[in-house]
């Protein structure tokens, strides 16, 4: 039986893992690196950086409970977005300004997946296709499927429309020195966020659906 | 003056570098990763790796030698294409199918291109924005300007446009982890190559069409 002591200690726990989580997620964001020092997190929450050990075991655990926090809720949000009653294009549509809108909340996210597929165990690169990944091809595959049957989108992969999609929505956030030494555009603000989810949703859209 | 076996010595110099820059690409290409020691490099290429210091100095170096092998020749040919007497869209689909093909032979090199502007000093960023992207976002100005005013292009910000276009264009490679552990496909052989092309083409290019 758990001391009030104890339950008081279970609630801080919690919130101090959260702030650990919007720490590193800031400072990625804001460096615009992936790179970020367990301690520079640990001071950026305001908390011991011995910490980061007890809750996440090591920098990677961290990184992964991020990804759980980032992509997680986006997941389920994509999956009741399937199965709304509402027009395949209206979903897709819907879908691709959600994308953007979440590189924009966290442009490290596609880099960080990338990263830790590639550098992790086979056996964690396995979950995460498995909890992420999979999920998200069978919303493009039922969305698609969907949208040609209903005569809105042309005969398309839904494999590689999933490529198509995320790179086109993520790529300005993946490569935003692009935009700093091309352009002098230090930062993306909503203005220019706006714009590029129109010009996505735009260009993507016209280019899905079926020609009358 | 030179020897016949100082000129001899820098025939075999310009191979040996050569060599290593192949060997540097292919091993990357293989295992899917930017991280390749040096010395596995030199391995590959048959030569000693003191070589590398030799002619690149170190394996930055290398790396940018790389970009330049790989990058510089595209440019190039992006550059004369602009200037050909051709229909935009025609331009813009032959574009669009380099580009993919040249990721399908370098599928490290936005990749690369992105953590060498990242970690490298603010000075080296700069010198690639304006060897590399710049000479890009002039032709791709360029390409939409002339087919928004042939009445065939959608008025697009080209500066966006990149984006969508390169990100498209690279995902699957930068992503092919996706392909292995969602979908069970280990290889992009031609035929999914070939696939990828014409589906990037159709989307991007029907996006991008003016309606009629």
């Amino acid at each position: 039986m758990k001391s009030d002591t104890a339950a008081v200690a279970e609630g801080d726990r919690m919130s101090t893992r959260d702030l650990l989580l919007t720490a590193a997620s800031e400072l990625m964001r804001k460096r615009d690196t992936l790179n970020v020092p367990i301690s520079e997190i640990a001071a950026e929450a305001g908390v011991n950086s011995a910490l980061v050990k007890y809750y996440f075991g090591n920098k990677n655990g961290l990184m992964l409970a991020l990804l759980e926090r980032d992509l997680g809720a986006s997941i389920t949000q994509l999956s009741a977005l399937v199965n709304m009653d509402m027009s395949p294009s209206k979903k897709m549509r819907y879908h691709l300004s959600g994308l953007v809108r979440m590189y924009f909340r966290c442009p490290y996210l596609q880099r960080l997946l990338i990263k830790t597929m590639r550098d992790e165990s086979a056996e964690i690169a396995r979950d995460i296709a498995e909890k992420y990944l999979a999920p998200i091809s069978h919303a493009y595959h039922a969305m698609i499927s969907e949208g040609v049957a209903a005569g809105e989108f042309k005969p398309i992969d839904s494999r590689l429309f999933y490529f198509i999609a995320i790179g086109a929505a993520d790529q300005i956030f993946s490569a935003r020195f692009v935009l700093k030494y091309v352009h002098g555009i230090d930062e993306i603000d909503d203005e220019l966020r706006r714009a590029y989810v129109d010009t996505t949703i735009t260009l993507i859209m016209d280019g899905l659906l079926a020609k009358s």
